[in-house]
C-alpha cells in the first residue's frame, strides 16, 4: 500500500490540524502508511494546543501531488477549501462534519460524516470501533478540537456525541475540562491572527 | 420527528430496494420515523427475492416533496439517479457504496460510503455496531442483495466484509447461499427486462 497524505481544510483551525493527527494514528494502526500534514501553520489557539501536549507542528504543504497519489481528507470536503491540486489526487477517505458540497470521486471511496460538531468527536467513535486505544497526548489533542469547534460544548452545533467524546477524552488525558478549555480559547482570542474558517 | 422516506436508485436493482427496507427497518429500530420506498418497479431477480421471502413489493414513487421534506438515500447519490425532486428536498442519511458525483447539501448529513460491493454489506455492519438484531426475513433479502452485486461474491468489486455479511446472514436466515443464489440469478436473466444500472 503506498503512502497517503492526510490533511483538513486550508486555513486550518485546531480541528483540521488535530484530526488529521488522530486519523493517520488510527489509519497507521489499522496497517495503513499515512503521514498527517497542514495545509497552513497553525493559529495562535492550535499552537497553544501544541505546546500544552508537547506535540510538534506538522509539515505545511501548498501541493501533494509530487509526492502521493492518494490523500485523506478530515474536517472539510469542499474543493475550494483542500490543496490546490486537489483535482490530481485520488480521495480514498473522507472524515468530515459539515455539509457535502464541490465534492466529487472518481472511484468509490471511504466517506463518513455525521452531523456533530467537530470531526474529532467522530474519531473518537471510530477508534472505540475500533479497538484501537487513543493515547493520553493525542485525547488531549482530540478534546483540545472539540472545546475549539462548539466553544466548550456551548455552541448550538453542539450533540450529545461531542459531549460523551469530551467526557472519554478528558479521563485518558486526565484533564479538567473547563480548566483547560477557557485557557485553551484564551490563547486563540489574543491576537487577531485567529483564523475564522468555521 | 418527521417522517422520512428512504429509497435506492430509479430503475431499481435488488440492492436498491432491499437496502432502503434495511436501512427504514433499522432507522424505526433506532427512534426514526421512516417508510422504505422505490423508484420504480422491482425488477424480476428482485421480484423472485420478495417472493421468495414472502416480503410486500414497496410502493412505488415518482416525487417525494408532496408528501416529506426529508429523506435518505440508499445504493446511489448522484441527482440523476435520484427522486426527481431531489432539489426540493433536504437529505439527512445516505448509506452507499458507490463514487460521489452531482451530490451537494445545504447542511451537514450523515454519509457513510465504503468501496464494498453492495450497500446491504455496510448494512449489516450498522445492525451488528447498534445491537439491532436482523429478523431471517430481512437477513434472506440482504443476502439476496449482495449475492446479486457480487455476483455470488464472484465480481472483481467483492470484498471481505461482503463475505463476512454473507455468511453471517446465511446463518441467520438458514439459507445454502450457492444453491439460493443460483436460483435467484437465474430468475434475473429469464428476461429482458433486467435493469442494469450497476
Ligand atoms: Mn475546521
Ligand atoms: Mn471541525
Ligand atoms: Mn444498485
Ligand atoms: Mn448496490
Amino acid at each position: 500500500m503506498s503512502k497517503e497524505l492526510i490533511f483538513g481544510h486550508s486555513n486550518p483551525d485546531t480541528d483540521a490540524i488535530v484530526a488529521a493527527k488522530a486519523y493517520s494514528y488510527l489509519q497507521n494502526k489499522l496497517g495503513y502508511d499515512t503521514e498527517a500534514v497542514a495545509l497552513g501553520e497553525p493559529n495562535p489557539e492550535t499552537q497553544f494546543v501544541l505546546n500544552y501536549f508537547d506535540e510538534a507542528t506538522p509539515r505545511v504543504i501548498s501541493e501533494a501531488s509530487s509526492e502521493v497519489d492518494s490523500v485523506m481528507l478530515v474536517d472539510h470536503n469542499e474543493a475550494q477549501q483542500s490543496v490546490s491540486d486537489i483535482d490530481k489526487l485520488t480521495v480514498t477517505h473522507v472524515i468530515d462534519h459539515h455539509r457535502i458540497d464541490n465534492f466529487r470521486t472518481d472511484l468509490p471511496l471511504y466517506y463518513r460524516a455525521e452531523p456533530v460538531g467537530c470531526t474529532s468527536t467522530i474519531l473518537t467513535k471510530m477508534f472505540d470501533e475500533n479497538k484501537v486505544e487513543i493515547p493520553a497526548q493525542l485525547a488531549g489533542l482530540m478534546l483540545s478540537a472539540i472545546v475549539s469547534d462548539t466553544l466548550l460544548l456551548k455552541s448550538p452545533t453542539t450533540t450529545d456525541d461531542d459531549k460523551i467524546a469530551v467526557k472519554a477524552l478528558a479521563e485518558i488525558a486526565d484533564i479538567d475540562v473547563d480548566k483547560y478549555g477557557i485557557e485553551m480559547l484564551k490563547a486563540g482570542t489574543n491576537t487577531d491572527a485567529k483564523s475564522d474558517q468555521e
